[in-house]
């Protein structure tokens, strides 16, 4: 059986994915500095090995000869999808792979100080050298799949999403958009909010975010909270490890920041376990991984109904405050105000982020903006979209983000659409089961049920736009992102 | 050039050793329970593909180049040191390899809770399953190297460490050890000593522990100190991974646990960085290993001048107690009491543990002994070299070390070569530099310079005898072992 020999090999593969995985959580999180070299060297080498792995010679006949094979319809899926990882390796020379994740490790590692000491100039260079073997990367995949450079990028974190596709969505947000945030921010003008008062022990803001995760539905026995620079949810499925960092000064960062990883964790800790060693077992997208983060962050903890949960656990761990009544907490989670940073940018704001990036990610690849020309590039956009300056500013501005640093471009399309998909979900949920007013308060788990049913389980046996229209009733559209914003930042 | 061929191949190998020694690490550090069967399926994996690149077709003829290719006599010891790794790995078939690893995986992760369970039953087909692969590997090396199946083990770890050359050497010092136990407790029975008063908060332990490690020139930029249940060194030299256990009632046990480990981490720290990525710039031996980590936790550590270095430390984590005296700590830790615990003995009774697992291992492998008969042999050895029982109590008796769980037979041996090795080097030291009196209160780094001369920086480049030879003066014997504890113990 030629399917059983190809559903082996991509075990394996999966075993060097993990392995992989964990080397790269402990390189963020516990890795002595002076480790890094190694490190880097020992993961180029295992990505090499993964990749010849991937490119087997018997591969090829076997695939020809399971199309042949009496398959389930699932199994014809899961066929499908092993061939589009195959496929994904076989049009990359191996020594590409390998300079591709020595450049990638060692830039992100240099960035970790770089950026604190806002040294553009040690970081052009490792940068370039990024750039330059991602652009490599685009033009063999460019050339394999007739696909622009940037195209063919985006397809490896969403498969089927264009630039076509994501630009006259894109548009439609980012015209519609200023006009919202004018009109929020001068309602909220009006409003009194309080700042709950530090100093947050970190100790106490890390019990507050196991409690939540419990809170949550994270399961312990299959995965870990720990502490790196950029947060992020890595690991495997069976042993998912989240990642957060902590301000004494700031509660809410760490929180909503754990709430979010959350969101990716349970997705990949709920995938179907008959399929969790194959590619078709895998998360659909990270289109569809954000949209289960920003589900959890944005549409779940962001509700009044939802803080009327969290007041009493952060009264719990730091003492009461009267900035700590749900109201307050209600006006402070859902304050618009624009400002340099990605990850801490409100929900209306964070779009706008996500765009300048889009746009200038997609100029660095089709070669239409060089890397030295980034920070003044970054400034206009910024000047233009959020009426900021980021002059001179580098760590605030074009050196904040971990994803260029390994060379994920194509990365963030993702946040926008996953946005405009929890929304559309969160849509669906309460046309189907009640309102979050109601839900939230009373059966928290029936939200969590639903998206065990609707998106969860199905890993990658529906394509995308399969995905969302079965689950939400519609394809992919800002309809119900639009309305949200509205509604609970204007409306009602 | 085949050599140069040969030395990237070699490379390519050392980046996989470390990606499986880091995720070792995590598995017994970090990685939750529900992780366990994943992780054990993915280091199988890697295992394998780890031994087929050994295996790769095109070394056979690299290595027969390579000898008539013009290299350095370091060279020359770097090729053959990479054929005898090539060697080691060609005569084992990957399946068994990866049955070999997924076995001890699952054995040792089992253990960790078995142990506690006292559950004998439980652990008993596990560890037969273990064993008949552990038996399997020493069939395939004994055919190949023409040893007996347990000598071909102890190559893995002793190179050249033959059974013949060992009973002697142990014969000897276990005719000798019982009359000196006997003459040091009636000695001490008249001694008073002063047990500290705990608890000992966990975080002071690791504190003390951290400014022990400063103390001993352990380097924080290449290397951490975690908790697991079975302490071990581990990582690589540029990251080098040490782990405690914490007891809040006892101080001691941490402290010299993390003074052991740190002998191991500083000769993995300074391996000579020019080799370090080829065989010949690995550990020369398990046992020459061991000898570094003794001569810290037992020449160094218990030697009154390093006490007095300790008593301090002692008092300033956990405040002032009459039994944090140099006198009293020196007495402390020179007490000698049997007990049934490996770990936890006093150097006098060190040795009649390790003798005691030589003898059963080496039946256990040889087939002499079956796996459900090793309670009772256990018992047996127990009895007649310490005098007590575990009759029942395998926790603390058959099923204490982690060494049988994951196959590691062939390695005890290594304990008490090590700490033959580590007495000969301290007395090499003292007649060369100077008493360790004098040079542990005024110049601790000239014992560790004398170290790195020795023994550290020639790495793989001298086989065992010579490079004790060289450093000492003298092939192994037990002479200084004897003299130094005569002198400790009885003696001045
Ligand atoms: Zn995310
Ligand atoms: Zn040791």
């Amino acid at each position: 059986m030629s399917y059983s020999a190809l559903t082996q090999h991509f075990q394996q593969q999966y075993h060097l994915q993990h392995i992989a995985a964990m080397c790269g959580w402990d390189q963020a999180t516990m890795m002595p500095a002076g480790g890094n070299q190694a490190r880097s060297e020992a993961m180029s080498t295992l990505a090499v090995l993964s990749h010849q792995q991937l490119q087997a010679p018997q591969l090829a006949q076997w695939f020809s000869a399971a199309q042949a094979e009496s398959l389930t319809p699932e199994q014809q899926v899961s066929l499908a999808v092993m061939q589009r990882q195959w496929r994904d390796a076989t049009m990359l020379p191996s020594d590409l792979v390998g300079a591709f994740s020595l450049a990638g490790s060692r830039c992100e590692h240099a960035w970790r100080s770089l950026r604190p000491a806002n040294d553009w100039a040690g970081f052009l260079p490792l940068f370039e050298e990024v750039l330059n073997l991602s652009r490599q990367v685009a033009a063999a995949r460019s050339e394999a799949l007739g696909l622009s450079y940037y195209d063919s990028l985006l397809e490896q974190f969403e498969p089927g999403m264009r630039s076509a596709t994501l630009d006259p969505l894109f548009n439609d947000v980012k015209q519609w958009l200023p006009g919202l945030i004018t009109q929020v921010q001068a309602k909220q003008s009006a409003e009194q909010v309080q700042l709950p008062q530090g100093p947050f022990a970190t100790s106490h803001q890390k019990a507050l975010g196991l409690e939540v995760m419990k809170l949550l539905g994270f399961d312990f026995n299959h995965g870990r909270l720990d502490v790196s620079v950029h947060p992020f949810c890595g690991g495997v499925s069976e042993d998912v490890r989240l990642t957060t960092r902590y301000d004494e000064n700031d509660v809410a960062q760490a929180l909503m920041g754990v709430i979010h990883e959350t969101g990716h964790a349970r997705y990949e800790q709920s995938l179907p376990a008959q399929w969790r060693s194959l590619p078709v077992g895998q998360a659909r997208s990270m289109g569809i991984h954000e949209s289960q983060s920003l589900f959890f962050e944005m549409q779940l903890a962001r509700h009044p109904a939802f803080i009327a949960k969290l007041a009493p656990l952060l009264s719990h761990h730091f003492g009461e405050q009267t900035a700590f009544s749900s109201d307050n907490l209600a006006k402070l989670y859902t304050r618009v105000q624009p400002g340099l940073i990605r990850v801490d940018a409100d929900e209306l704001t964070y779009p706008a982020h996500v765009m300048l990036r889009y746009e200038i990610e997609r100029d660095l690849i089709e070669g239409k903006l060089q890397a030295k020309d980034l920070p003044e590039r970054w400034d206009n956009l910024m000047q233009q979209y959020l009426g900021l300056s980021t002059k001179g500013n580098y760590k605030d501005g074009c050196m904040q983000d971990i994803h260029w640093t390994d060379g994920s471009f194509g990365y963030f399309p993702s946040y926008t659409l996953g946005a405009l998909y929890a929304a559309q979900q969160a849509k669906a949920i309460q046309t189907e089961l009640g309102t979050f007013d109601h839900l939230i308060s009373t059966d928290l788990s029936s939200i969590f049920s639903w998206l065990q049913r609707n998106i969860w389980q199905h890993a990658s046996l529906l394509e995308t736009d399969a995905l969302i229209t079965q689950a939400c009733g519609q394809p992919l559209n800002a309809c119900a992102f639009k309305l949200h914003l509205e509604q609970r930042y204007l409306g009602a």
